[in-house]
């Protein structure tokens, strides 16, 4: 039997240049809100979600691609122009089934434009922890998970996403990498708060968030298994990775 | 009664441009070894330490200045033609008592360069945790626990001391820094190890040093208030705080 793959962490967009990503699936986390409305926007029927990386490329797609629906935020606030915002409570199954999503947001989309040389890009949230963890176990390959953070800053919510990961996984992996222990110490003690969310409430993006009163966007980001499906980056979209396959692989 | 100061967490020296260091003191936190070091060698009787930051300019300082002590490491090795390395069991009394050590290192020495825009600079350490502690309850200003890290990647007995500090002091300050926030949650589950050494075991960088033999530096580094002394930046030296200052302060 080989080696166990490798399972590292990069808690801030910043350090991405000092992670090699050949053979490496990274999966970009962005808790609140970009990664849990992607699978969202998929799990309740887009064809697609494309991440796009800038205000201006969102607006141009709003006026060239009317057949889509193109959203934004920055700093957690919509942006004018666009028809939708970042929240996952917008995209429900009677708005998106059968649409494109062009979305924009802060940290997230801007990630996963850093990370492009990777093997391969998966999109990770608390709305589809369990069956991600899954297809990481059955990829055979390396994984960094990327935490999207703040503005360059390491965040709480990116971060405990994932040390809940790593609490799942880590016996299929090695790992050297004190990133990924110092994750991992910081979802166990979160299992000693009352919930979830109560935990993240220490954090300074649910403050910041709060102030827009997203209280509701939070506390559905923190709904574990609620779209249990792995959008793949297979650029320029995101696709939900095909259920049947995923059936397919054994259990970890 | 004015706003309390800020206390915020720099987890790597690649994201201290994200902060402001203006009206700041900034403790330079490089647990394995150098902040260790730098309080044991001062501590210990020397006149000054001076951080040099490369080994190009530590081995012109040998030549040109027969009188310091010039010290040396790089990935943990000492480097050739220097006189010392960066363990802190080298600078006993006997030997650096009224001398100048120059040093430079991988990464503690480094950070000290990148942080020069600070009001004031300071090194911690567990050595003198309490006592460090005191004087930045002491000074009123805001306060940047930058961590040296490894290879601008974050680490854990970095990350655990500026947890430490954390949990001494937070009453005094106020933060909005998820950082923080993660350091001092790092710290509160090493409370639950059988000691600090047994957590740091977990930490990559210990499993690098003891390739080197190097158990004994990092069991001395672990020794909490060994050296209640407070060094401090006047470039381009470190010097040790006066006792007499400190000892007027008010206790916290």
């Amino acid at each position: 039997m080989g080696a166990k793959p490798l399972l590292s962490t990069c808690l801030s967009p910043a350090l991405i240049p000092l992670y090699d990503l050949s053979n490496t699936i990274v999966v970009v986390i962005d808790i609140f809100r970009a990664t849990s409305t992607i699978c969202t926007a998929l799990d309740n029927g887009a064809k697609a979600v494309i991440p796009v990386a800038t205000v201006e490329e969102c607006l141009r797609l709003e006026k060239e691609k009317p057949e889509f629906i193109t959203a934004g935020e920055r700093d957690g606030k919509v942006i004018d122009g666009l028809q939708g915002g970042n929240s996952p409570l917008e995209y429900s199954p009677e708005v998106i089934k059968g649409k494109v999503l062009a979305l924009t947001t802060t940290n997230g989309t801007k990630l996963l434009h850093l990370v492009k040389a990777a093997d391969e890009i998966v999109i990770g949230s608390f709305l589809n922890l369990d069956v991600l963890c899954q297809y990481l176990v059955n990829s055979g390959k390396d994984i960094l998970l990327a935490c999207a953070g703040w503005r360059d800053k390491e965040n709480l919510e990116d971060t405990l996403f994932a040390g809940a990961i790593i609490h799942k996984i880590e016996g299929h992996f090695q790992s050297t990498c004190d990133s990924s222990f110092m994750a991992l110490s910081l979802y166990r003690q979160s299992l000693e708060a009352p919930s979830l969310l109560d935990f993240m409430k220490s954090g300074s993006h649910y403050h910041r968030l709060a102030r827009f009163h997203l209280e509701q966007d939070m506390a559905y980001c923190c709904s574990i298994n609620k779209h249990p499906i792995v959008p793949v980056y297979k650029a320029p979209f995101l696709l939900p990775q095909e259920v049947s396959s995923l059936s397919e692989m054994e259990n970890f």
